[in-house]
């Protein structure tokens, strides 16, 4: 179609990365490409927070696992979804901001990721890498603690960023057919585009961990549904201010 | 930089399109490349429900305040976050899925915003414009109902798709030093940039509407976050089999 729709189509997430630094100028200029995605109501309820602290690098690697390039990579960023911010103007205008609306939470949440998204593209139309991390969720509170996040803030997911030092496959997605539908939601023929779909997906596993016996992706998702994660959310939700209504 | 960050920072909305339709061919082209964005445990969290049909159409322009363009763009589809087909995996392998978890529901409503953000940018990179609608949730429960979306499936956004018909100017957002931190969540310095940033939108608004009384952007952000908007959302919500734990 066009070279955008290409780089698009060309992504994958990337967890090595060469030791080249990636400059200010470069960050800020991604950054704000990412500012320059739509916003609900303006709300541009987004704080992104960039961890250069070793000690702080160190204790990320730990929540999430042990993730290497949470510690190592040139560039990780904490996004948040952030009402602190315009509740401050609330309030500086004499006004009471009203808390806790699922709503709220909602237009947050998604600034966040529309923002994260644009930063993601414009990083990657540079020739940089990037991983989201949803790991930063494994202990929300922790997180919120080393970035010292105030109340009706949240960290939504991490996002390293590097000159890739690899070059993995492009992963196939779900057919179209499966994920756009017309006027109603129908689940006719899901059934067999996703059969076909989950040997595309054995195929691609085992090709690259030389697993013969590698699921299929109906079959990761029943294993990703089948267990609770993350209990902790709402609790940890609700205690920063958010989801109270 | 490059012209793929050149088109993300000129990004507006458009609410004006021409009668030129956009061919399946195309629309398929950006919506698949909006299948290439990442996917938090690949989940895939997402259906997009496009609305060809008239009266449905026009049911959409009276959920959301009479909006023109809901009824009258080339295209207008429905982002929702999808739980219900990776439930159905997990039946299909003989498991029994998790249900209501706040960590679900952000897994799956991130998901749906970074596949919308992709498809944005695969749109305006083609020449199309875009106009997000959060006001499906101004009665998320009819635009469930029209669509025929099953539980644990939910409306987070519409999106109109067409060639634009007018051509607004970009509007400033926020400078990213108030938008980026390092290693802490820390304020000092916000209220003055923003004090400056709202004589940046005064004039900005002053120039496009005539009014010369116009709002800086923290009296927008007071006025939104003072009113209790979307008050259903919650119920809605946890009808549908979302963040019930």
């Amino acid at each position: 179609m066009n070279p955008t729709i290409d780089l698009l189509t060309r992504h994958r997430s990337i967890r090595k990365f060469n030791d080249e630094p990636v400059t200010t100028e470069m960050l800020h200029a991604v950054l704000e490409a990412g500012q320059a995605a739509a916003s609900s109501s303006f709300l541009q309820g987004v704080t992104v927070i960039r961890v250069t602290d070793k000690q702080k690098r160190a204790a990320f690697k730990e929540i999430t696992g042990g993730q290497p390039y949470v510690e190592s990579a040139p560039v990780f960023l904490v996004f948040c979804a952030d009402l602190s911010r315009p509740m401050r103007c609330c309030k500086a205008h004499g006004g009471t901001a009203a808390e806790g609306l699922t709503e709220q939470f909602i237009i947050a949440t998604v600034d966040t990721a529309l923002y994260a998204q644009n930063t993601v593209v414009a990083a990657e139309s540079a020739g940089l890498g990037i991983c989201y991390i949803g790991a930063v969720r494994n202990d929300p509170a922790r997180t919120s603690e080393l970035l010292e996040l105030p109340r009706h803030v949240y960290p939504v997911f991490g996002l390293c960023l590097g000159w890739p030092a690899q070059d993995p496959e492009v992963k196939p997605r779900l057919p179209l057919s499966v994920m756009l539908k017309e006027n109603t939601y129908s689940i006719d023929g899901e059934d067999t585009a996703i059969a076909a779909y989950d040997n595309v997906m054995r195929a691609y596993y085992a090709e690259r961990t030389d697993n013969q016996k590698a699921q299929g992706w109906s079959e990761q998702m029943a294993g990703l549904l089948g267990k609770e994660s993350r209990l902790h959310m709402r609790e940890f939700l609700q205690s920063q201010g958010f989801l109270t209504k």
